[in-house]
């Protein structure tokens, strides 16, 4: 390690609200949604170059966003070299691996509700603690979750899936909900977290299992 | 209203240039922005969610890409619940009753036009109170009113209908050209501000109602 | 010039690090990138303005994600006139002038990887002295040289060549590798720039004579 700036060595409260057990949760969350981009990346036959980006992208975009719309810079995914480390490790060993990978898709999905909750807890708390509105602050939080996924598809010129697919924003947004409502209360803000990160979890894992879904528009088809 | 911070209940001079009935403008426009976003989500067949999605980006995208160039975080459409609010219900509405939207085609190109005046106006406004050179600053304004167009396009997969439809950034361009060149004379900001937005909707109108555009490129036809 | 404030009349170091030739050398790169945007617009057949648009974005896109994201906003690009205007003129020319540009091929190629060079030892240097660290710097400067053109292949719906083609964001990592290197010798930092950037057109020169490439993933072939 060479500059010790203490940016990242203490990460910003809010971002990883202290404690190594909850950055090695930020840290798993990063590694399995750089996994999902990852993967994207080996279905487009993209060379190991363009398989890292969306590694990366998936993995620490959603925080990325988060970051520069409430001015928190350098965002703390670039704040020191783990996040970044972590997201290339994932997206390397996702390209080598990947028929590997593949068969472990079930296991995937379940780490990636745990990811879902976790950002959207930890990006309300971080939105709420820049002074933002709580309305925007759990818009934020769900932002945190889902950004990451939707720029990894916006690179491969995809409509986001979190567009048009089963319930995963409105996990994310009904995880941030109860951050903000704690914090309303207010109420003790770890119980709350928990709760708020179990609920995202829940919801995601039932509408996997039983195929929930939004209403979608009942429009004409698209012309072009 | 739980947080109390000045950052929301007086929002940076620039943004809402003082008095009711610019905020009111401000939010129209926002709102006729967010019916245009939802209506692209409705015809792509997205699911409540990527609807409500696309018209929040269509109706504060643009404001938030010249906020976070300037550096003015948090952004004008966050720091509060009114643009996202506002965003959100025009998204709500267009998703259940784009049927009835759908005959309003013309008073919503009238609004759009609109729209595109005010925020171009008011966007060079806020680049140039944060000293921005005067061609950068007609060109952030011109943004704060085709980035949201853009950025909603982006999420579609569709390239962005401002680079090759009729006379749209151009009309952007005019308006914010006046307020450059009032500031430069300088003339007393009110009546600059009305003839730049009141150019830019002539112009808009006026290309609507006769076809106009602008010269495109005759190269080859794109390979891919 | 009207406004004067010393944010464009000294550009921050390590965006230009001092002296006129390199000014013109980063001039000469926005330019050379412009071009690239410029004729992709061409090519998809948008109207002036797009196709100026393209140009920008090409121009100027990586040096504007790299500063939004270390918080040196406004970004370099946009403080002052020059770049914005390099990358217009560059858009113009190509406009009016694509067949003359098409059969200037060959040197395009060839600034192209100069302005690679160039950019992903300028970022790197920039990103250094904000205080990231230097596996993150590093990541940053190899963005300011691709940034630009990832941006341009999103706004017309095009995976971006970047990640899936020759050996281009390779050869801009190791000339930011190099110049992270240097900085942690610590080496003076003039040789030290320039056998960054001698690296990174090197092997982006040698790359396209040979048709070097990374691996691809032997995926499965998209479903989409």
């Amino acid at each position: 390690m060479i500059v010790s700036s203490p940016e990242y060595l203490n990460p910003p409260l809010g971002t990883v609200p202290a404690g190594s057990l909850l950055l090695a949760l930020d840290l798993a969350g990063t590694a399995v949604f750089a996994v999902s981009g990852a993967a994207v990346g080996v279905k487009y036959r993209l060379d190991v170059f363009g398989v890292c980006v969306l590694a990366v992208v998936a993995g620490v975009g959603g925080g990325l966003i988060r970051d520069v719309l409430i001015g928190a810079v350098p965002p703390a995914a670039l704040a020191g070299w783990r996040y970044v480390t972590v997201a290339l490790a994932a997206g390397l060993i996702t390209f080598w691996g990947h028929p590997g990978i593949e068969r472990l898709r079930t296991p995937i999905l379940v780490f990636d509700a745990a990811g879902l909750g976790l950002f959207a807890v930890s990006g309300t708390e971080k939105a709420l603690g820049f002074g933002l509105h709580p309305v925007v602050a759990a818009l934020l939080g769900m932002l945190t979750g889902i950004g990451g996924g939707m720029l990894r598809d916006l690179l491969v010129s995809e409509i986001p899936t979190v567009l048009r697919s089963e319930l995963y924003a409105l996990a994310a947004l009904a995880g941030a909900a109860v951050v903000v409502a704690g914090h309303w209360l207010p109420l003790p803000a770890a119980p709350v977290a928990l709760t708020g990160a179990a609920l995202c979890f829940a919801m995601r894992i039932a509408a996997l299992r039983r195929g929930w879904s939004l209403p979608r528009a009942t429009g004409a088809p698209p012309e072009g």
